[in-house]
């Protein structure tokens, strides 16, 4: 390939590339009012700076080829940071291992782009294996935390090249760019995976909530979202954890269920969004859930509307990991308006926007669940006669 | 939202939904000769009526959101009645709970809308947790029975919130509105599902095509279609279960298989309609295919054409749960025209249509299973030979 060549090609990427941050997102209408989907993805492997994967340089790469592969760009952490929206992205390389760039955009909705390098995240004594899927935590005492899943090989069974053992990674931050790392979070699980930082202090400590779990895949007989309490973030013990929200046979949390973003704090309590799980016979599938809780003891569940908030729809459905939405931060604008960033099939990232009157009307008027199918053909006859009774629009 | 914005947002809602009940479905053609697709599903989501979904009071749901979600439409039983196309669709909620609820149409490929309210099913003594799968057959006793799925929480095991018991729950009516609740079939296996009601008498009994397993999910070393007899539908018990389609080795239905809809009768004997399952790297795959039987002794096949007669296509092939074609039901028309009701990925409900001459020349003249790979080439060189004797079309 000539010199020529490779310009022409060069200069097709770049275009590619400007076009596609370029491109404006437009709402799908219309929607079913409690949210509503945004046409396309705001962050796919396409947004990642060409000059982080292609060597630029002729000389040494005649054919302008990748060199480092992105694979996947998806469940990233949230959060409104010097006024923009700014994400903590989970981007994988072909290699399968995940780490994390800042992606920021004025609108929330497209424009994103991301900042001059990757996070270098620091380790611990016991390296990371993989790190991923963080979750952002503005606190009161005025540092930024991102929790977020570390995996390490599973020692006890050198035979089993699958075996790992996750733990909850914590660092600190003020600029998302210079990260502290902080030993991981101890407590009695195995396992530990959706572990996030609530944003306020309780009874002067830190509140965490977990996800304890017997397997690296499976809970076992635990799960559940926890919630558990400690006195420093530099060194997180949680010796206790209480079920904030339990698996329940028969629901979209029947196999497992986690935290996702930190919640949003409203007059009637706290807003949280979570993923519950269930088995099928082509592998999980994962969903989005609402759910309230007290504003003054947030481990106490007060609302919980049945059923998925979000479920994968059309091409979210299919990704390295199909069936999948998953979501590990939303950010509340100064105007009320709620932006959920959910990422599909472990592949590309999502935004859904909505507003924290609507959440709260949705958790609070959405009927619970019946918890078998007679309880839920009782809930569309009240709905039924409730709308024979009144006339609507008529 | 004011009430203007209301009022254009439930026009809308209010337009697409008569848009979608209206449009006109379209066969594909030519399709392989044994039966056509058509175009667009039959039955989704949108098709259930807005006012069993939405609180249609600007008063109390002034954002116009859906209350209650309806996730997937599929499954369904198939009946000609009261000289209209009628099922039985299973409708899934957001909250994982399936329950009943009857669609009419003429022409039995378009414009399927929905009776008044759901069916409410009466409940036993132990309620279900989810009923689903009703297959629908017009006993030669005059009424109509529903079998379907009854599936309950394992208390055997408290700490699995995923462990079930799946059983045959019986109900009979005669306009598809009222049901009379029966109490749950009796066998001698730990589970059953996909039993199906045989339309006749034999000796004078009560005949019912049964699918006995040992777990929830896997049949064990049960399986197969089973066929037994029961005095009374009042309190069926089937004591013995003779095995009419066992599961064998590398075909469509390695893993388990199951009876569909109610066979039909023709003179040359029964008709039956079944589903195939095997174990892929990405999970179950579900097949549809076809076998006779005896006329006099329908629990003995007379005709078992290799492989499957539907498999997943196209968009068919993603949804909740990927990789499945089901059927429960399919409607005879009184020229003869079949009318095979099939949903894909447990998502939305699809027709087929052939005629009982077609499905009889399918079953006569496809070659059985060869049972290994050089059987295949062997019935594919005699189709060769066969067609080089013959100059076919030339």
């Amino acid at each position: 390939m000539g010199n020529d060549d490779f310009d022409a090609r060069l200069g097709a990427l770049r275009d590619g590339q400007e076009k596609l941050l370029a491109r404006r997102n437009e709402q799908v209408a219309p929607g079913n009012g409690i949210y509503s989907r945004w046409r396309y993805p705001v962050i796919t492997p396409g947004h990642v700076p060409l000059h982080w994967r292609y060597d630029l340089d002729p000389a040494d790469n005649p054919f302008l080829m990748e060199r480092i592969g992105v694979n996947a760009t998806f469940n990233a952490g949230a959060i409104l940071h010097r006024e923009r929206f700014t994400l903590v992205v989970r981007v994988e390389g072909v290699d399968r291992k995940s780490w994390f760039a800042v992606a920021e955009s004025d609108s929330g909705t497209d424009g994103f782009r991301f900042r001059p390098r990757p996070i270098a995240m620091p380790e611990l004594d016991s390296p990371d294996t993989n790190i991923y899927d963080m979750r952002l935590t503005e606190h009161e005492d005025g540092y930024i935390y991102g929790l977020f899943c570390t995996e390490r090989k599973d020692e006890s069974n050198p035979g089993d090249t699958s075996a790992a053992i996750a733990a909850c990674g914590i660092a600190r931050t003020t600029d998302l760019d210079d990260w502290e790392r902080l030993p991981d979070l101890v407590t009695n699980s195995a396992q530990q995976r959706n572990c996030v930082l609530h944003p306020e202090f309780v009874d002067g400590r830190y509140a965490i909530y977990t996800r304890p779990q017997d397997g690296f895949v499976g809970v076992g007989n635990g799960g559940g979202i926890g919630w558990g309490l400690t006195d420093s973030m530099e060194n997180a013990v949680v010796a206790d954890e209480t079920i904030v929200d339990p698996k329940v046979y028969h629901t979209i949390s029947e196999l497992k269920n986690g935290q996702g973003p930190a919640p949003l704090r409203t007059d009637e309590g706290w807003l949280h969004l979570a993923h519950g799980v269930r088995e099928t016979a082509a592998g999980l599938r994962y969903v989005l859930y609402m759910f309230m809780t007290d504003r003054d003891e947030p481990w106490k569940v007060t609302r919980r509307p049945a059923g998925h908030l979000i479920a994968p729809r059309g091409a979210e459905r299919v990704g390295d990991v199909s069936n999948v939405v998953f979501s590990g931060g939303w950010i509340r604008d100064t105007d009320g308006t709620v932006y959920i960033y959910y990422a599909s099939s472990d592949t590309r990232l999502h935004v859904a926007t909505t507003s924290v009157d609507r959440l709260l009307d949705y958790c609070r008027n959405t009927p619970a669940d019946g918890r078998r199918s007679a309880g839920s053909v009782a809930a569309v006859n009240a709905l039924i006669d409730k709308n024979a009774s009144c006339k609507p629009g008529q």
